[in-house]
């Protein structure tokens, strides 16, 4: 993306400190960016403890107003360096920043004594700009890749684990009585999936018999069956992995790669690896 | 299954959309019944929501009427445009399809006010429809074919833990006593196998010293042991993989195999794999 | 184990019978002996449970002597048909044989109404007879050896497990009080396991903000490291398997095996493989 | 670091003695510390018991004096016997050292009825005696390369599951109420990583439908990304095993490798591999 025409304009300059890193502005920018981003995530959380809000309320609210006034800023700053703004806007991260910058502004426009609490709601979705931090991680694109290589199978995995909540959820909620905590179908189905996964909360918990050896042929299938999305992310991960670690010889003649460990010949073209 | 000769016989169209999934009216039909069925599931669990019941009752029952008469339907057709109906209504998906429409009329013939709710059971079943979208899932085979590899193995693997289970639910009601919830020795071993597969659910959890170094102990036999399963699978399925992904081509001058997916020359001798 | 020539003796007849398995006898024997072993650790676990025990104790009792009765001549059968009786009799088979057969005969010479309940827990040392189920299995070796070539390094890592629980128990007992339920130390190490394990009973919690901070931070590791046993396994098993599944030839000069997939020549004489 | 030439200075042998492990002397010395370090960790331990320390606390406080002595004269020796204190002392183990030898006397130093507390918190510092275990442990290094291989890994995948902590607990703060147990953000943060890491105290569980869907959502994301970092770690450790086992030898003749362990012949040419 790095632009190497001479430029004077300073729009061209704005975007560069903004989108890109490789000059001194735009490094300090992103640093600049990246602490505020996370400053204000730790606001949010301590505003939700009712015993430091109430001491602290005022120290709060100016923080929040200095980083939204910044928010705001750097949202008007992308939108006039951009080329096409538009495309911005509507991209995941322009939405994303839209957001995280609004939700103090709009406390004002709907206020009124009862709707507080509903604005506070909208304020807590500053919390979204966490979002904002994958933008500085690259090499969370390797994980992806990883698990997008596997999706189809952990789809059907988990479709299957689904079809398995929803029959031994029911059968739970007929063997078990009310007291237990199997009140609904829905329920025994929450608490099923509890159990499979292995989380056990225990606020629900058979207490018959029949439910107790239920529940523990439901514990054992939740340990045997993890082994599944193990065993294929971790072939998935191996083969991609073996793609890249082989034979880096390439053919004198054709130049093709990726030739078998014990190849004499390229398969490509035929002729001798080795001459 | 497909036929190809023309015809003209409505039990033959109706066989090809029912059991068919080729032409446009088969499509359709597959995608109203797949839809059919969810809302049947979603139904059931509603009705065991004691508050929505309450409310919405005669919604239910309408709602419940309208599924039973497709699925009568349903099942009369497939009956008819079949050309064994024995072999259908006797196979598993035939049973599951008569399982799931006969609830609502069983609860008129088997009335009273005192025997509802068994017959409430009854309708319940219904739930089972769901074993009907297995039907759609094929890629399922795949996963199935990685666990029945290693199905020997893992039985083996969950008996070693079902006698594991005994002996030391065994100890530990020999250690722990009623208060803490070890009340017998069924139960302890309901407690030693929600400890070793560490779902936990700390509905009955040792109180004594001694109680709990051994519960330890089995908490990190069921960690360490999680790893014996999951080895299993992933080592299975990835020689699974390796067998299904690679070349099954011969080179015919000398005759080495395991050629690259894209190889044209022997990677042994230089000739053509294809001449 | 199996003895080709003829033989007219009672004793040898009643060795076969008992210890093998390839006479229609010996396989009747075997079959009635599994089913005993299985049906009185039942009994044992019937009796345990207070309210059954108390309607059923005749029966209970009854049975109990069949088959006490039964393990007696079973034991006094195996020291009689077999040739070196002490050897049998301190092996670890005779041992389990013998502790799972006294313990109702112990009940009648301790005797007295106090010693009872103690009486009760030798009885349930018969528990111990399903370790003779383990003859059955042959299979489960091949599991074993998976664990056996990767037990140094489980125990490294179960040493380094126990380090950190005593270092994050200790801090645990710091943090926390002792309304928590972080009494002593010990208590806290003990929490720190059923973290660690991702186990959770949640009978002891932690409630203050930094406790359940560095709780966070121990079950993290506890969910990383859980990879650490399972890769050891996953790999060890791998190449175990790998080194069982290569080249089925044999050289047809030295009749060595075992060769590499792509060989030409044995590497044992360095003669041609196929010729 | 074993020095060969004769020497008669008292210092060089108890350096030999302290730090080496090759003459009887060392040897042992290194046993005796053993065993000191984990008796005075079982002693802390035990200190922390209340009603054992009420009954023993005399016995308690000498052996306590006894182990703290000897630690002091160990330290002593070590600064003595090193060439360079001072790089001894700042080092790791020096600093370890250190702090487990001193918090007994700092309880005199520091006295007072009402800081008592804190003071035994010092005391506590001694448990961390355990990380010179470390030393005994050369093995670990293999575990610890294996996690270093995939640290970078590893990091990525524990910050993603940090933001999806971040933005699933501020969402169950919204939808839960007080009640429940979601207080505040942090708390539901907390809350969150307790059930994506499958440990589930139940301490705090949601109550509301809605609440349970997104906890059903969280917890099968949890079951299935532990696949993440266990596909990592297995795939690592089984390519830096594949490394370390197979025969670096290559044929004199024609130069091709990866011949088995104990082949004689090159599986290519068939020469002799060592002539």
């Amino acid at each position: 993306m790095q632009d190497n025409k001479p430029n004077t304009n300073w729009k061209h300059r704005l975007h560069e400190i903004i989108y890109e890193a490789d000059t001194n502005a735009g490094k300090i920018f992103d640093i600049i960016l990246l602490i505020l981003i996370i400053a204000s995530i730790i606001l949010v959380m301590l505003e939700s403890v009712k015993s430091f809000d109430r001491q602290h309320h005022q120290f709060l609210l100016a923080a929040e107003w200095v980083i939204t006034i910044f928010f705001s800023i750097e949202y008007i700053a992308r939108i006039i360096s951009v080329k096409k703004p538009k495309r911005y806007i509507f991209s995941f991260y322009g939405i994303i920043d839209l957001l995280s910058t609004i939700p103090l502004y709009l406390s004002y426009f709907i206020a009124g004594s009862q709707v507080l609490i509903a604005v506070r709601a909208f304020r807590l979705m500053r919390v979204f700009r966490i979002l904002k931090l994958a933008r500085y991680i690259g090499e969370s694109n390797q994980l992806l890749n990883a698990l997008k290589a596997s999706r189809r199978k952990i789809s059907v995995f988990l479709f299957g684990m689904l079809i398995m909540s929803v029959i031994f959820g029911t059968l739970m909620y007929l063997i078990e009585s009310d007291e237990s905590g199997f009140t609904s179908i829905p329920r025994s189905i929450y608490w099923c999936i509890v159990t499979l996964t292995t989380v056990g909360y225990g606020d629900i918990a058979p207490a018959t018999t029949l439910g107790q050896l239920l529940a523990t042929v439901i514990m054992i299938l939740g340990y045997g069956i993890i082994a599944v999305p193990t065993g294929i992310v971790s072939a998935e991960y191996a083969s991609a992995k073996k793609n890249i670690d082989t034979n880096t010889q390439a053919c004198p003649h054709c130049l093709s790669e990726h030739h078998k460990d014990n190849a004499k010949h390229c398969y490509n073209c035929g002729n001798l690896l080795n001459e």
